[in-house]
């Protein structure tokens, strides 16, 4: 794993807990994951006025790479140099964007609207899909082994400390195609956790990752298809379910999309060539 | 059931998938979770101007219920009469409100924030969260047997048709303390499913529903003990994980709340006088 995430000791936190069943109720001391907001503005060093993103649930650590992740996946910066600032508090994250980053165009409007669905909306037709292909690269690149494949969601979670203690914590990771870790992140929200994969991927200037798998611990829905296509990565693998929209999302942008990860099986849904063994 | 969901086939979706696993590689159709973004406005009727309350990403059917709990969860509606209408189209829902519901007031700015973080935000802060509990019955009341909270999961299992079909959609259900199901819903969100249900609650009259439980079958964040808070339910019961600020809002409404209902186990992490035997 190249790089590390924010301590353990931000994401739990302790519960007084009674465990009842089968007659008995004992009190014990329970560790949970750790639900906080954190309010995002956005302003351009050369400018006063400051804009409200909207207000996120995340656990806290890495909040520089979430809030980097989620700017670069809806659009809005492009190059690590767009950002010239993260001031992060308990629950706010204040950006300072360079000079030369447009906030006045469709970008922007596309990062508030997108955030005022936090993450959950529309606002990427499937029309629009098609142009984030371009990232990708050749239709049958990278080519990755099946074995790899079922391998990778064990990888994850043996990268994931606090699920473990709490088994309340989505799980993102990115891959290269010989199934060794690059980045994996853990939010009580499955999209916090990739876009701190993507900020953190952003930073190290790995973008686009055009060679990576985006490993997630659960189900795929759009808005993961379309984070991964903005970041350029052409495999999606979730250990649970995709929706209908990621499926079409995925076949639009020319992404591999596999899922129901499980037991040295899994689910191919849309570009099968990039599969070999 | 008191209450029908619309139709199943409303919900699923076909895919051509090739199941791949120890060395062989299979086609086959399988079906998915239906996923498809909602466009809200909501308008009084006495005046011209609409206003966006933004995208969800839901899975159609039960769209009006869907929109009223979301508004009532807000605390934008109260009575079933505050509502005149709901226009659902393919992909949109115009609210009509009556004229005498106070659109310019904090309610309003809450649901429009609300929706501006699609349901995950933490508008309420746990202060006002105190007020809430006033919607809740006396601090014993119901009363519900530990070996009716362990059965409750299954129950909710067999009303979600879907489900077993995609393995892509979350549940919520709504049970007396004898564990009777008055009504469930399921949504690829886990906070539309719980919207759709205090929708159907709402639009029957039986909020606040201050006898019942709610039941989930995945995780509960902060945002699903609001809910269920502003809809006077006393009782959460979470098949999964609970997050930090689930528990801590919990305390402060004084809600029961539990989590990791399995296998005849459960935890109780907030409300414990409510259990009985």
């Amino acid at each position: 794993m190249v790089a590390e995430a924010d301590p353990v000791s931000e994401r739990v936190a302790v519960a007084s807990v009674r465990r009842l069943g089968q007659g008995k109720a004992r009190a014990r001391q329970d560790l949970v994951a750790v639900e906080a907001p954190l309010a995002i503005t956005v302003r351009r060093e050369d400018r006063q006025e400051s804009r409200s993103l909207g207000i996120l649930m995340r656990t806290p650590g890495d909040d520089e790479d979430l809030v980097r992740g989620l700017l670069y996946a809806e659009g809005l910066i492009r190059q690590p140099g767009d950002v010239t600032g993260v001031a992060v508090q308990a629950e706010t994250a204040d950006v300072t964007l360079a000079a030369h980053v447009d906030v006045d165009g469709l970008a922007w409007e596309r990062a508030t609207m997108a955030t005022s669905a936090c993450g959950l909306c529309g606002r990427l037709s499937i029309d629009r899909l098609d142009t984030l292909g371009n990232r990708l690269p050749a239709a049958d690149a990278p080519a990755v082994e099946a074995a790899v494949v079922s391998g990778l969601p064990a990888a994850l979670r043996q990268s994931q400390p606090v699920f473990a203690e709490t088994g309340g914590l989505h799980a993102a990771g990115l891959f290269d195609a010989a199934g060794r870790l690059h980045v994996s992140r853990e939010d009580v929200g499955r999209h916090c956790a990739v876009d701190k994969v993507i900020g953190a991927a952003f930073r190290a200037g790995w973008l686009p990752a055009s060679e990576s798998l985006l490993v997630v611990s659960g189900r795929v829905a759009f808005e993961i298809v379309q984070k991964a296509a903005m970041a350029g990565v052409p495999i999606v693998i979730a250990v649970g379910a995709p929706s209908s929209l990621a499926v079409d999302a995925a076949r639009a942008t020319g992404q591999t999309l596999i899922g129901f990860t499980r037991r040295g099986r899994f689910n191919v849904y849309t570009g099968y060539q990039r599969l070999r063994g």
